[in-house]
C-alpha cells in the first residue's frame, strides 16, 4: 500500500505497521475494568480508554501513521486538515511530531478545549460557519493555495490502519486478560475507527462480533448497513456527541464495515450522559459524549451485554468542563 | 517481618514482596503524561494514576497486602476498620478477594460513593457521627466484640509496605520513560502512603526529593517535620479534601517520613479544585479533592517545577459527581 493509493483497504498487516510506526509515540492506552460495574451490568466490560491517548482521542493514531509517511518535499510544505476537534488535535499534533506545518478548519462552534488545544501543538486554526459553508471544500481551496497535502478525517486507508491499532492493542490486551470478547463496541462517526478495529479485531479473534455505534438521528452508518448502500443522517438531527456528526459514511470506511460488522447500534443524549456520569463514578474517566457512545450502548442494554465479555473503545474525553458538568448533571 | 509486629519499618524488600502479593489483583496504574500540562507548567509532570487502581484509590494495595497475611483463624472471623472512604473500599474490596468478612466503620457524612461502593464489594458499614464518636474506639469495640482483626489505616508496616508499590512502580515507569525524578510529590492524611514511597523512592532513585502534600490547614505533617515531633491539625481547620482529614501523623509513618522526606507542603481548597479542573481537561483523569493535593502544589508552585522532572501522586478518584461538578464550576 502506497501513501496516494487511497482506494484500497488496509490489511491487518497495514495495522502491524502502523503499531510500528507508532511506538514511543501513541499511548498504549489501558484497559480498564470495573467490577462494581460489570456486577450493575451482568457482564464484563473491557474498557479502550482512548481518553488518555496523546490529545484526548485516538485520532492521533491515524493523523500520525499517514503524516509520517509524507515525502520529503511534502513535509517541508505541511498539511491541512478539516475536523470538528479531535481529527484536528490528532493532525496537529502529528504535524509536530514530525516536524511539519498543520492547518486546520474548524467549526467556529467546536468545543473551545478542541480548539485551544489544536492551537497548543502549533497548527494554525482556520474557523468556518458550520451553516454556509462546506469544510471539505474550504480545505481543499486551502490545499491548493498553500500546496499542502489533504489529510482526511477517515476515508483513507494509513489513517484506517493507523485507528485499526485501537483494535490491535485490545485483542492483545484482552488476550493478556484471558478474556475471550463476545463483541466489540465501537463508537461510529465516518466510520475510520470501527473499520479499522473491525479488521484488527476479525483478524484476531475468532467469532468476536464488532458493532458500530453512532449517536441517535446520526445513524447512517446503522442505516447503511442495512440498506446495503450508504445513507445519509437527517439534515434536521441534532446531538451533543460533537465528534460523532459526519452526515454519511466514507466510501472507503463502509466497504470494510458493510463486509466486517455485525451491526449498527444507536444511543440517545440521554443514555450518553448517563454512561458519562457511570465512567465518572467506576472507572474514573473523563469521556467526551461522542466518546462514550459505545459505553452507553452497552450500560442501556442496547446490546445485551449479560453473561458476555464485551470491549467497549471509549473513543476521546476532549470535553469542555462546562459541558461535562452539566452531562453529570443531566443523569442525576 | 510477621504481620503482628506493627513498630518496625517496612523495608524496600517487604515493598518488593507486597508488589509479588498484588500482582494479577491490583492494576499497574498507568504513569500519565501531558505535554500541553508540561509546557504550562514549565517542567515535565509524570502522573502516577491511582484513581484507576482497583476501588478508586491506591488504598487497596496496602489492605490487601495486611489481609492476605491473615491466619486461616483469623479468616474466618474476618476484619474491621474506620475510615473516611478509601480505606474503607480498600479493605472491603481486599476482604472480598480473601474470602473474609468485613465491618467497616465510616463517617455519616463520608461521600455517598465511598459508602455505596464499601456495601457494593460486600462490607458491613457502620455509620458514626463525626462530632461525637471516636471511629477507633468503635472500631476497637467491634472488635473485641465479634473477635475481628482491626486492619489500621495507615500505622502499620504491611500498610505501609502495600502502598509503597505506587512508588516502587513509579521508579520502574519513569525509568522506562528515561525519567530521571528530581522529585516525588504525595498526598498525605496519616502518612501511609508517602512513607511507603519514600521508602522505595529512596531506595530506588538517588538524589530524588520526596515531598508530603496536604491540605492547608490539615499540615500536620509538614508541621512535624519542620518541629521534629509529631503536631496536631487545628481543630477548626476546614478543607473539602475528605480523604486527607487525620489530625495527626502516624507513630510509625512519621518516624520514616522524618528520616526520608524533603519537607512538607500545602495547598489549598481553591488550588485542588484548579487542579481536579486542569486534571479533566489535560489528563482525562477523574479526581477527588485529596487525590489532587499534590498536583495542585505541583500547578500552583508550590513546588518550583520549572526545568524539572517531578513525580505526581495523584492517589484517588472517589468523588461524588456533584462535588466533582462544582469544583469544575468553582476554578472555572
Amino acid at each position: 500500500m502506497t501513501s496516494s493509493d487511497t482506494t484500497e483497504r488496509p490489511t491487518y498487516g497495514d495495522i502491524e505497521a502502523a503499531s510500528e510506526r507508532l511506538r514511543g509515540l501513541a499511548v498504549v492506552t489501558p484497559l480498564l475494568e470495573s467490577p462494581l460495574l460489570n456486577e450493575i451490568i451482568g457482564g464484563r466490560l473491557l474498557i479502550k480508554a482512548e481518553p488518555l491517548q496523546r490529545t484526548g482521542s485516538f485520532k492521533f493514531r491515524g493523523a500520525y501513521n499517514r503524516i509520517s509517511q509524507l515525502s520529503s518535499k511534502e513535509r517541508e510544505r505541511g498539511v491541512v486538515a478539516y475536523s470538528s476537534g479531535n481529527h484536528a488535535q490528532g493532525v496537529a499534533a502529528a504535524a509536530h511530531a514530525v516536524g511539519t506545518p498543520a492547518v486546520v478548519v474548524m467549526p467556529h462552534d467546536a468545543p473551545a478545549i478542541k480548539i485551544d488545544n489544536t492551537r497548543a501543538w502549533g497548527a494554525e486554526v482556520v474557523l468556518y460557519e458550520r451553516a454556509c459553508e462546506s469544510r471539505e471544500a474550504r480545505s481543499r481551496e486551502i490545499a491548493e493555495e498553500r500546496g499542502l497535502v489533504l489529510v482526511p478525517p477517515f476515508d483513507h486507508p494509513l489513517i484506517i490502519a493507523g485507528q485499526g491499532t485501537v483494535g490491535l492493542e485490545l485483542a492483545d490486551q484482552a488476550e493478556a486478560a484471558d478474556a475471550k470478547l463476545d463483541a466489540v463496541l465501537s463508537p461510529c462517526g465516518g466510520g475510520g475507527l470501527v473499520s479499522g478495529c473491525a479488521t484488527a479485531i476479525r483478524a484476531r479473534c475468532l467469532g468476536t462480533d464488532v458493532y458500530a455505534v453512532e449517536p441517535e438521528g446520526f445513524d447512517d452508518t446503522a442505516r447503511s448497513l442495512a440498506s446495503g448502500s450508504r445513507e445519509r443522517a437527517r439534515d434536521d438531527a441534532t446531538s451533543f456527541c460533537d465528534a460523532l456528526l459526519a452526515p454519511t459514511p466514507g466510501q472507503l470506511t463502509f466497504s470494510i464495515n458493510r463486509d466486517l460488522l455485525a451491526g449498527g447500534l444507536t444511543a440517545s443524549d440521554d443514555e450518553v450522559a448517563r454512561a458519562m456520569r457511570l465512567a465518572l463514578m467506576y472507572l474514573k474517566l473523563v469521556t467526551e459524549p461522542g466518546g462514550a457512545v459505545a459505553l452507553a450502548a452497552a450500560i442501556a442494554g442496547k446490546f445485551d451485554c449479560r453473561g458476555k465479555t464485551v470491549g467497549v473503545i471509549v473513543s476521546g474525553g476532549n470535553v469542555d468542563p462546562e459541558v461535562f458538568g452539566s452531562a453529570l448533571a443531566r443523569a442525576a
